[in-house]
């Protein structure tokens, strides 16, 4: 039996998986993200037993050079994604959290050659497949729509620096400030506005109609980009309020849309999706990431 | 010695270049598109002699059925790509007008696995190639980022339907209409505007400022989706204004964007562009036209 490590690097958790092809989980766990993530993971999975490696992880990366570069939310700005984990002798497989999870999706549930998959979680993040093809552009970040610029005289200005990007408005980190900026109330997290909206209050139902067309705005930009036969929506702000973006979303994006909107789904795999994913990149290495030089 | 039939189908005008391999020009035509365009360049060419076809057309197509459809600008909504091409009995290779450039620019100039080309004419194209792989997409649309939002609480219809598309404030056909709604004077064309910019006119500069901003947040945006190393623009707009974007795009692409640019530079073959990039798309076809029966 061959199994796999799928290593799931988040700006604030980390997790590590050991499945087989038939996704038979063996292993799990789950640490804060440290300074240098997979050095700790490394650490933590001495003991299991493993075939090969994937990672996903959050971004923006240089594959060439296999190293998270830049990072706004994470603990350390940069850090190593394939030298830490060069002492287990078994071959590494790393990429975008996004990306791992539009594999993971392709290589185990859905077989469609155009996919496209969404975060919505404290920031906005893709992965594509065109044409059969995993998206990767010259370094890696070729599925950085989170950074689309959905308005143009904007100036809200995202983590990244740039202005009137979607995830600047959609991003769960967003959220609170948006609404702030609206309402002058201050709020916990995107969590609560979501509540209040449940709740029925009159201002959160004025900002959460704002914000789905903001959603529909930036969903209809990467329909645009990929031409997908399905759309995948996952991340922790599109799967707590699956119920309210599977009834809206639709209808809002035919404001924005030209064309005939592809099927939309919610994310297969839970909290293990980006894992799963990155054993799904160790399990079939993407072409694209074979010209990278991987698995290394 | 083998010769390429390149046809470009534009809005107004359809032009075919008979070329080898070497660029070397052998004849020409330029005639109006007609609602039929590819069955009246049937005919002019009877006399032709090639061993290949390719064909750059307006969009959106259904790559499936080798139909363009729906088509907002041209003559007959929709019309055969393929089939008025058939007596002939040579391959039959069609594309979008864009992904037909970007091919042409990859094939016979650029050799960089990721490229993007971008026409600004009477409406907003993008053709992109992403590690080596040329986007289509689901029916052959995957590059349709000219209706990426870039303004998500606007009024400004697009061509296609969609409000606040990229297209609906940068294209040509939509600069005199905007010209208009902020300044209340009307003009004949997007070229006037232009001119009165070189004059020194208050307005038009105040106009262009703005039209600068919201073409570097389209473009922002299709860097976001395809990280390219080398962005090209061309058409009538990119070409004529050149000496404008060349200096002021970068500039006012450090407000949109997080990441390193591409190199920008203007398309290499003029009028020419489409028509080469179709003749280029019959001297190497691209693995995903394969995929989709072509050549036919």
């Amino acid at each position: 039996m061959t199994l796999y490590l799928g290593i799931d690097v988040g700006a604030t958790w980390t997790r590590a998986i050991l499945i087989d092809e038939n996704l038979q989980v063996f292993k799990r766990l789950k640490i804060r993200t440290g300074v240098n993530p997979l050095a700790d993971v490394a650490v933590a999975v001495e003991k299991w037993s493993f075939d090969s490696i994937g990672v996903g992880s959050i971004g923006p990366m240089d594959l060439r050079s296999g190293r998270v570069v830049n990072s706004p939310n994470s603990p350390s700005r940069q850090f190593p994604l394939v030298e830490p984990l060069k002492k287990f002798g078994k071959p590494v497989v790393v990429a975008n959290d996004c990306v791992a999870a539009v594999w993971g999706e392709y290589v185990f549930k859905h077989r469609v050659e155009n996919l496209v998959y969404v975060t919505l979680s404290t920031g906005v993040g893709i992965g594509a497949i065109v044409n059969g093809t995993l998206l990767l552009g010259k370094d890696g970040n070729a599925h950085e729509l989170g950074h689309a610029v959905i308005d143009f005289r904007s100036s809200r200005q995202c983590g990244c620096g740039g202005f009137g990007h979607f995830e600047a408005y959609v991003g769960g980190a967003n959220i609170p400030k948006w609404f702030q900026e609206l309402t002058g109330e201050a709020l916990n997290d995107a969590a609560e506005v979501f509540k209040r909206y449940r709740d029925g209050d009159f201002k959160a139902r004025q900002f959460i109609d704002l914000w789905l067309d903001a959603l529909a705005a930036g969903i209809a930009t990467v329909i645009a980009a990929y031409d997908p036969e399905l759309l995948i929506i996952g991340g922790s702000i599109g799967l707590n309020n699956w119920d309210i973006i599977s009834r809206d979303l639709p209808i809002r994006l035919k404001k924005y849309l030209g064309v005939r909107p592809p099927a939309i789904t919610q994310a297969s795999f839970g909290d293990d999706e980006v894992a799963i994913g990155a054993a799904a990149l160790a399990y079939r290495v993407p072409e694209s990431l074979k010209k990278f030089g991987y698995p290394r």
